[in-house]
């Protein structure tokens, strides 16, 4: 079977580049899609390092202007790997033209831009790379709660730690101003639990939050938290930071029901715990289920049952369902309509930081 | 050196008496203090039970009338034991003949019942039995952080979870009655929380709660929420459940600081995770201290380094430095104005969670 | 019910010393034995500590001639924790006059002298202090096995890991003495390796052994290691030493059987690994039980699930096990004929690592 | 600068070839080699499965006759990923056409053809594929040790356990038959272990070994166990099993030395485990670290800090560091020689275990 070469514009060379990059060499590997990723172009603003990308992964051409780049005739796909301010601009340019639509997270830097993103991309088919959806042990996650291991929901945590705010070196960049950013911690990583809680646990109806910045005149956030009651009945407890002094990348979430628990943790992504509350008393424990096989998601894909995959697979993994749904013709998840449900509630932990009271968090209707 | 006869009424003879009882036939064992207690009379309402205790223990008499026990000229120290909203009458009852007074936790059911039982026992040596302080493994944190360890504080987390309440079995007693206890996960597991965060981190300034009670019917909290902010400018995140299915007795605390972190989880009792972030880069990473000595808290009460504890030494711990304090006429702490300090979180906790908006805790002045 | 005073006469007031007047002292609070300990006499060579330990403990004379202690009419059971080299003279001695005996492990310096000991024993309720077996864990390991959770056996890994060797402060004791100790690490420490195993594997037919002594000078082995075929077809591993650096108590085992593993380490004795092979694949995984309670051994002797005990214990349950089965007039292990089987493998590894041989050791029938 | 094509042969298309596959597509992407890998022919006995291969990774052609395609002259490397037995002819003529040589472990089926093999290869770049060398977490702990932080060495423990042979669908392959495999765990598991070993602790001096195999009717062993002497005084355990139930694919190596000891487990592969005894005895404690930079071996060439590698990755690792060497006209290790060493290790165990008595193992002047 032939398969159809799709080009490919990515607009970003950084650490994101890097992963969609690679993403883009290797799907086919591991996928058996119906497509033939062509590295077409890839856009920026540094030319230096626009020249390096495409030599240590084989973009045929560089181009440091976006705009030319995404109307091109000959490019199926746009890929947005920038600043969270830019997003809107080119995925919206991109959609208008009829291009597949690949987006980073969080989608944008406002609730309001989110949906005029959505409104746009809906037309073509548009993914946001909430990449940790697809790590086998959220995936397999997913389906013990889908098959109804856990009963009924009482509590679900998610927290995501790091310290890169406690480091001087490292917060200079992009990440740090909101006029790049948009938000803080709240958009780096508190959109990853949101994402992943909307995903394993449903619509959140109302939180409070809080906000912090601890370095002086820094003006997003360092840290950000909640409390939520999710639509289900059970009760949500968020924190994201960069001054989680001595987590490197710890992202977990924590889900105890009548009938189980399950916890994950970023820094252990091979693995899933796993409690089955329904068990014999004297033998009831949580279990370290290794996520590589057999009978897991994507264990067929990789590698052999306990050979663990790493970071880099999520975005496989994530490109490797999006092209098997877009052939399929097929709904795909995460896709902008979900990255505007992640940013009402973003918008929702801002506004109740700054007014210090509960804010409602009706879920659109779609 | 003769040790001086100290006479005990212990009231209450549940699973706390046990453990009381225990500590005080053990502490002369692993402490040097100057008292010999004598298990003199336990009281209670069940005679069966009395007399079970008394024999399992060695009590030398029962009674059924607190009120009487408490009065008797040769008693020394009264225990109090009971549900919650028992300990102000017994407690302000013996302080008031001038024994000494041993209350469990929380100290009342209302912050102006504990500051009044408060007011009346600082006449007397006074102790409540928030015994975590004495887990070596905490003592050692408290110790760590005098000696700044951790620099600036920018996190804590306090989180005591169990699945008592999702035992139908389980939820009858009086944990489970306001009129009784007070309050529930609150009280019970929540007062643990606040008080280590006391403990560890200093006062808190401000907080906003929530509760939740799962089952229909009943009139205690089932799981007690907060954010909060210390006085140190470090933020704080708190949730104390009885429906975290999976965790039978999870009592954990993580600090973030500039230099460093500490992890402590009840259900590891003899052991403190601890990252050093002065340390060169390629070898920092958590470490977990085995806190059975050398150079540890209580390493040479107990067993050789590398020779657990376990639950019941925290109470024969609190009680040696306690009989210590007191021969030395010297401060301990928890105390009754500790309690109380733990009652102001508690109340601002419940009205929070009502008004459902931040509450200031002003610590009061001592 | 009345209960039975015994007259104990403890030989020998070191670290074991203490380990068992804590026994005497508890047993009766956590078991419900028809006995009453009375903790009478305590020998030794040093008045200084024999007055330590009697102000400490409570036992009501002290004495420096151990012949005397044993052949007083008032006592009724002695306890031999001394110096290897000592348990023979003592506990024969102890034997002979009728007393009960209860000896540390191991039990002897050779195999002909463990069976002398053992024939005399016979005649009396006696006990050797393998301590171990009765970690709740260990003895739930046993339940699993017993119950068939296994299938069958086909690897049996049994380490102790100290560091005691490569501290120069702890060398110079009677445990580095052979004319004291017999033998070093493999006395010490293997022969807890070797009781488990014993326990719950069954006989060993055959091994090759190695020993080695890092320490210049030094005439007992720091390190024994030997591998192993057992009459059950399964293949043993097993390794002690005094320079497992880094390690401080890490007495493990580990079983692999068509059905299952079983996997435990003292440094963390509450826990038990279990990994049921007959699970679904994808959620088949190793659980770390906490042997607690609910339906585990001890549990309602003990606190309650979850409230994890100590070293201490062991020896509590070891006595109060024994002294039920004393009432009883049930068979207890393990015994002295027990602690033969163990000397035998002891004796057989020295004999293998001196000949660099295989070698038989084919169990005594009894 | 312009990168030279170098055109590859690969002989085999099973799991390794795999394996290999993605290490030829993904070196240039995160190693700076001045080769540009060419996949030209895949070559193996089975049509079908060549086309598969083909297809997934690119390769240009396939081939049913090695010979053919080792002697074109357009190929520069030919890589052996056959069944054991195959690895001497092919890597022979391989290296005697003047290739460069790439080789699966074990080497060979025996010490003599594994010498025979190396005195061919010597003349051309060559490689085994041992490629747990250049997990970062071993390479660091290679980095620890050459720094001195161990001491001396007074320990080794090498384990390799899975549960294939326990699985009987798994057990019809190649690997376990002697005509193919020349060994079981001995050469499939083993001969990893020992690579590490004589890697990271050096020569070993002696060894008594013993082999077992579990299912009847099987003419190779199911697991493979020997104690050491190394030259450097230390002692080493080792263990290799296909009957390790519970046990996917754990592959640890643990190191005690006067000054700290390691803990290495391929089961948790971007971590080693490090205690450093010379540090504070209160906060004296095994620390897990995350080698994942910044700082560690391979920490530039994937992805940031924190950001988990996988499998693959140490086979990509391998040949970048291989290219690199063959450009710098360098050393590379391990090559054949080293597989010879662990053939004379391999070839020691067999005949040890049949004997039952200790063997020499003097490693080879070179």
């Amino acid at each position: 079977m032939r398969k159809r070469i799709l080009n490919i514009a990515m607009i970003g060379s950084g650490f994101m580049g890097k992963a969609h990059s690679n993403a883009f060499r290797q799907v086919a590997h591991f996928f058996d899609v119906p497509y033939d990723p062509c590295l077409k172009v890839v856009c920026g603003r540094n030319r230096e390092k626009l020249e390096s990308c495409a030599a240590q992964w084989g973009w045929e051409e560089i181009a440091t202007d976006w705009q030319t780049a995404v109307h091109r005739e000959d490019i199926d796909v746009v890929d947005v790997a920038v600043p969270n301010a830019l997003h809107a601009p080119i995925a919206t340019a991109a959609a208008r033209t009829g291009k597949v639509v690949l987006c980073e997270k969080p989608l944008a830097t406002s609730l309001e831009e989110a949906e005029n993103m959505a409104a746009v991309a809906r037309q073509v088919p548009n993914l946001v790379w909430f990449n940790y959806r697809r790590i086998p042990a959220v995936a397999f996650a997913r389906q013990l709660i889908d098959e109804g291991r856990l009963g009924q929901v009482f509590h679900y945590r998610g927290i995501y730690l790091n310290q890169s705010g406690n480091d001087p070196r490292k917060t200079t960049g992009w990440r740090y101003a909101r006029s790049e950013a948009g938000m803080g911690a709240a958009g780096d990583l508190l959109s990853h639990c949101i994402d992943l809680a909307l995903y394993l646990n449903g619509p959140i109806a109302e939180l409070t939050a809080m906000t912090h910045t601890f370095a002086p005149g820094r003006d997003v956030d360092d840290a950000a938290l909640f409390m939520a009651r999710f639509a289900n009945g059970s009760i949500g407890s968020f924190e994201a930071t960069r001054y989680g002094v001595g987590c490197q990348n710890r992202n977990t979430f924590e889900i105890n029901g009548s009938k189980g628990m399950l916890q994950f943790n970023l820094d252990d992504m091979n693995r899933l715990a796993f409690y089955d509350a329904t068990e014999a008393p004297n033998t009831r424990a949580s279990r370290a289920i290794t996520v590589t096989g057999p009978d897991h998601p994507y264990w067929q894909n990789f590698w052999k049952p306990a050979h663990p995959i790493g970071y880099e697979h999520t975005f496989i993994a994530t490109l490797g369902d999006f092209l098997t749904a877009v052939a399929k013709k097929e709904a795909f998840h995460a896709n902008f309509d979900d990255g505007v449900e992640v940013q009402r509630i973003l918008e929702a932990v801002a506004k109740s930081a700054a007014a210090g009271t509960w804010v409602q968090t009706v879920p659109a209707l779609r």
